[in-house]
């Protein structure tokens, strides 16, 4: 959530004299992506058309050579029509550039704001686009496994280990035999597409109810379509920390998508053990953050124990919520 | 150099409300102000003009009590024409609101980019712009005494000590009594406005060789012009942290502000010690960082050096530079 690198006007122009954009007419470091360095790039214009782009610095947790992935899905959805920010090409045909030994690349700005409280009705719009991406992804060539999957979430869990886990909660230790359950019950016939799997709040671009943008695909992979709904699910349906479910939101959310792609039987059922899987995943993730952050550091540490109280939820009404 | 507080795209709407630039579009923040939170805001437009602001939060640092003088100087300044951003003044007419027990102020976005290394053709048009500015802001009513001379820069030194002085450079506690000698010749008789006293390269905006924007006015107060002018002198002439002199940068800023303002012979016998007291300021505000920011802390620590090569380069070569 910070601008890592300091670039100089001067180098900022060489870089965007390779692609058709026209010049540089202001730059301004933005405090936004996870841990990547952004600029707001305004120009003068060229033949790629539009006059303001995102300029993001790879700085690092991105491989590299995952690049081509997320650059080629963005083009992919955006070809096909769907509201995600295309990737700008340089001169030579190229989606990514290399400046002061960085991988760098050049991203379309797309107008919007996220919201921090979401309202049913733009849950349904997420829910609509969500389905859209799906199906639009369905023929993009590309392949990423899911390196977050329960199985990996489990493991990190106990890694963390019961004693480190306690010292962040005293409810956080059981979570490693939940964690376990939820690996071995995990389905792996579900229909599958690229997913965001990383749809909250933040990463959805919005005027009104309207979905302008889906962004931060960095960490879209190929895996169960309904997994990601659940993660969608998860991540904008509770209020106050996990605590409070918002049934409004979340139902709106499941309708939104149906009315765009009905799910199988078999997705429906599941979805109650995906969200249990999903919450888990953030789970693990905050849990092994905070453990690896000082408690004096200047980042601000997530409480993991927000997912735990969804995971609770969805352990004792998730059959309920999803109607399976 | 980052956010520091979350606002809500909701909070944000309730906030822009205020204002008759229309509804957001798009808000962004961006990694930039001293101490301040700021967004980088589009709006629909509205009958104040413009469709992109700036939105400043005041954190820390800066005295709410002397708001209006700083909003008050950018609109005297822009009225009569000088490019500087003018402050958005909400339905009821206040340069300022409070937000979430903060004060904030919404001001005209300007285009731009900040040069890492002036040529002399920008430092000439720096120059200019910023005798221009001088002689604008001579009938601006408000009053802000400087509270950062070289009396106060003496002090802070001094109390910063030998001993902790010398951990960060063995040739630092000879500062406090070139300090003392400076503030007891500082000239009090100059021609007065009021100054910018911060013109870093950092707070111009420039396309191409033209100034676009001179910004970040919360140093601003009455004191000597010549001072500004030493003080940008200091900022903008020196490559390799202070190591380089660039004769021809120097010399622009100088011919540049004399093509639009002629010095009085005091002011040019003046410049010297100006310049001296110009590093100075840097060199005691840039040790007290250094000691108050712990060697671990994320913040990037500035290093007082930069400055003492500064100072003891105009001590040795101020009079040939200035032509006193």
């Amino acid at each position: 959530m910070a601008v890592y690198t300091h670039l100089s006007s001067e180098a900022l122009a060489d870089l965007i004299a390779h692609y058709d954009v026209g010049e540089v007419v202001s730059a301004k470091g933005i405090a936004e992506g996870v841990s990547n360095s952004n600029w707001l790039v305004e120009t003068t214009g060229g033949t790629e058309g539009g006059t303001r782009f995102i300029l993001t610095m790879y700085e690092r947790r991105i491989d590299i050579a995952e690049l081509p992935f997320f650059l080629g899905l963005l083009d992919h959805l955006s070809e096909h029509g769907a509201p995600v920010p295309r990737t700008i090409h340089d001169r030579s045909g190229a989606a990514s550039r290399t400046i002061m030994g960085k991988a760098v690349a050049l991203i379309e700005f797309l107008p919007g704001v996220s919201v921090d409280e979401p309202t049913a009705a733009q849950a349904r719009s997420v829910g609509k686009v969500l389905a859209q991406m799906h199906a639009l992804a369905q023929d993009f060539s590309g392949q990423r496994a899911n390196d977050l999957g329960p199985d990996v979430s489990a493991a990190v869990l106990a890694e963390c280990g019961a004693d480190a886990l306690a010292q962040i909660d005293p409810a956080l230790p059981a979570v490693i035999a939940v964690a376990g359950d939820i690996a071995s019950r995990w389905p792996t016939d579900l229909p599958q597409s690229v997913i965001h799997s990383d749809l909250f709040p933040d990463n959805v671009l919005m005027l009104g109810d309207k979905v302008s943008a889906l962004i931060d695909f960095y960490f879209a992979c190929n895996d169960a379509m309904a997994y990601d709904l659940a993660v969608t699910h998860a991540a904008w349906s509770f209020a106050d920390h996990g605590r409070t479910y918002r049934p409004e939101v979340g139902q709106a959310l499941l309708q939104g998508y149906e009315s765009v792609r009905q799910l199988l039987p078999a997705e429906r059922e599941s979805l109650s053990l995906l969200a249990q899987g999903a919450a888990l995943r953030f789970v693990s993730s905050r849990a092994q953050d905070w453990i690896d952050t000082p408690a004096d550091a200047l980042v601000t540490r997530k409480d993991p124990m927000d997912f735990v109280r969804r995971l609770d939820f969805y352990r004792e009404n998730g059959a309920q919520v999803f109607g399976s």
